[in-house]
């Protein structure tokens, strides 16, 4: 038995407030991971404002840890006592079914989210089975590296569920808290890259992030000036797209893959057909696929960029994600 | 020069009658074919009635051509006279784009039509370039081989473009023109087949046809039993779709793919992220894609079922096709 201190809303809105929990024994492939410091994710302001009508109060939110671990249940694999790890939107999976265990374990039609099933990781501790624990490696900056448990995987997925090539053209809509590392990613993998925003504000930290070409859409909004241009497009935003302008400005066989949660798609069949053009879409990532991303991160340098809060200021880093425009990731330090 | 007879349309919905045309010179890359025979696609019914606004009269329709190497420019390669050749939706692709020399002709940016750029295959001779001119191999039916060279390819390539394993499950919605090569090339790849049609009248049909499994959507619209069950799901109706429920019906990183040209698609974002599914489409499919969807028909036997008319009753048989229900493609001979 454990008694976990955390920061829980207990109502939609909040505020967190001081909560202690008795997380019960630790299940046999389950590891205790000791916070050191946790992402702030847009999706726990999302189940903070219940906007899914999904989330159970009281809501210990928190979902990009990074952690040592600290107690390992009769049956873990791979890990030891002390190991740094990081755990993101999955905490569970069955890992007996068909998608388990050919590793797409992030379609587990039986996963659990680490805030959506049970407390996470604002909090002293939290849980996970071993397999969702996934080491950090050497080379990766321990106390900006939360958001890539989360945000990370889920741009850096799309690159190895495409098998994307580095002579591709790609583009990033969105310079924001997936955009910011989306670029560095598509960089590092070899692509051209072009980042999509609104306006200019962020185009010079773009190309330092690995642009090589930045288009503004309120200069441009159908996309004339890029018909017929990109490998992929990897769209991070949730807003409402001209969804035909962006697939006129993909090359033929391109594809148009969406991370950001649209409510809907609306799209001409016809041009899709002619240019043999795709849809796709994404959550996070497999086990794996999130291993190779750190390992990838680590090798090339990659790191989000944050802003940091002690883990007791809780409510001030909400007000910023809620109102200000962090750039690009908010992190609470235990 | 060569004096071609054909039929052709002077306008809107015909009749088709008699028309006899120039050829000009021979190109020195270009094949000219004696057609034997000439399927009727949808797409003919469709350019007849200038329903894309883009048909120019007189209108000689005919992308679906059995026939022999007549004559050949001095350029052509791979081809001798006497060949027996089909020819397709294209007749010409620039053959120096970057589509092109990667062996996706069907996407070259340049591509034309054999019936949107010239005068096509309801006719006694038509021309192509020599690419586009593919031999057909023995065992394929010449007398009804004339449908795969565009509904056969249209629904093979996607199979193609997903490198879809034999192990897959595939569903084939509408049984038709398109949907009875369908069934016969994914049971030939080996996979669990299910046929989907509005209601039982096919069924019979369907299983002969290689579908394992047979769905009425009359009895089930929203495809409630089929839940999470499909990897592909190859469409090949033009019909405003429950897109929704065709998603739901997709396992796990599943994909809905659309060779029908519905007007829109529209659809929900948030399942399709969670179950990293797609949406994907495909026109005709490259010179190589041809080349081997024949070879594939003819290890396996695959063949169009035809009703066959003389070229004389051409407008006996587009009455058919526009007001009958043909099983399942119409050819001309010659």
């Amino acid at each position: 038995m454990t008694t976990i201190h955390a920061y829980a809303a207990t109502k939609p809105g909040g505020p967190f407030e001081s909560f202690a929990y008795d997380a019960g024994e630790l299940g046999p492939d389950d590891v205790e991971i000791e916070v050191e410091s946790c992402g702030i994710c847009h999706s726990d302001l999302s189940m903070l404002d219940n906007d899914w009508q999904i989330t159970q109060f009281p809501f210990v939110g928190g979902h990009e840890v990074i952690g040592r671990v600290v107690a390992l249940g009769s049956h873990t694999l791979g890990l030891a006592d002390g190991d740094l790890v990081g755990l993101g939107w999955t905490s569970r999976s069955c890992m007996h079914c068909n998608e388990c265990l050919s590793g797409a374990q992030n379609l587990c039609r039986d996963a659990r989210g680490t805030i959506t099933h049970q407390h996470g990781g604002f909090a002293d501790r939290v849980r996970c089975h071993w397999g969702w624990a996934n080491k950090i490696p050497e080379g990766v900056d321990a106390a900006s590296a939360g958001p890539l448990l989360c945000g990370g995987v889920t741009v850096f997925s799309p690159l190895m569920q495409h098998n994307l090539s580095p002579t591709a053209r790609v583009a990033v809509v969105g310079i924001g808290g997936l955009g910011h590392m989306a670029l560095q990613f598509c960089d590092a993998w070899g692509c051209e890259v072009t980042a999509i925003s609104r306006g200019r504000s962020k185009e010079e930290e773009a190309r330092k992030l690995g642009a090589d070409h930045f288009v503004a859409t309120e200069e441009d909004p159908k996309l004339q000036a890029q018909a017929g241009k990109f490998d992929l497009i990897l769209n991070t935003t949730s807003a409402a797209l001209p969804w035909d302008a962006y697939i006129a400005a993909l090359a033929p066989g391109g594809v148009l893959h969406t991370v950001g949660a649209a409510a809907k798609v609306e799209a001409s069949v016809s041009p899709m057909i002619m240019g043999q053009k795709s849809l796709s879409s994404s959550p996070t990532g497999s086990i794996v696929t999130t291993r190779s991303m750190l390992d990838f991160a680590a090798r090339h340098k990659i790191a989000p960029m944050t802003e940091v809060y002690s883990m007791q200021d809780i409510n001030e880093a909400f007000e910023k994600l809620r109102n200000g425009s962090p750039r690009y990731r908010l992190v609470l330090t235990a």
